[in-house]
């Protein structure tokens, strides 16, 4: 167990969907408001607004209301303890490979 | 959505429990029997054993019996479409900050 126990249990949970990491995808971007960040989606607004208070619950994405509209932004550094509790989990070999890779390019995208 | 979705579903399921995830940490090490693995857990035998399956079922363990112990590895790589899809959903700014940080230092545990 880590200090960040109940911390990352919500964020591994509210990144176990894909309208929401969709949700994120899209929050990478640019900041959005809720009609925005629904208009992809086949699912009803009150749907993607669920989805957006898990990431809220989860301190994944924050929100403002200015007005009658909600804003929606991606959280700086809200992805980083997954991150590094993932990188910290590689086997030896694995990582002894990620150091040869970062050496030879650096991809940012999958 | 990526061709990953349901794979990345199951793995972010998988690890959003503390306890699975401390047999994750424990397996990095080496592989184990389910007793090893269970030892230093307050919880029961069979608890332990349906976290397991969960984690084999997300593909990030797989067991092999012999005789009468089921011994749990690590999958290679299987951490690596999360790991992937976090770090391509981090903000810009953070991305450059990465960069100069893995110039500066490489830390490997949190």
């Amino acid at each position: 167990m880590t200090k960040y126990g109940s911390e990352l249990d919500a964020a591994f949970r509210a990144l176990a969907d894909p309208t929401r990491r969709a949700l994120v995808e899209r929050l990478v971007r640019s900041p959005a408001s809720v009609s925005q960040l629904a208009e992809p989606f086949d699912a009803s607004l009150p749907t993607i607004v669920e989805h957006l208070r898990v990431l809220e619950r989860a301190g994944i994405v924050a929100s403002e209301k200015v007005g009658r509209i909600r804003t929606y932004r991606l959280v700086p550094d809200a992805l980083t303890p997954i991150g590094r509790w993932v990188s910290a989990r590689r086997l030896p070999q694995e990582r002894r490979l990620d150091r040869l890779g970062a050496h030879l390019a650096h991809p940012e995208g999958d």
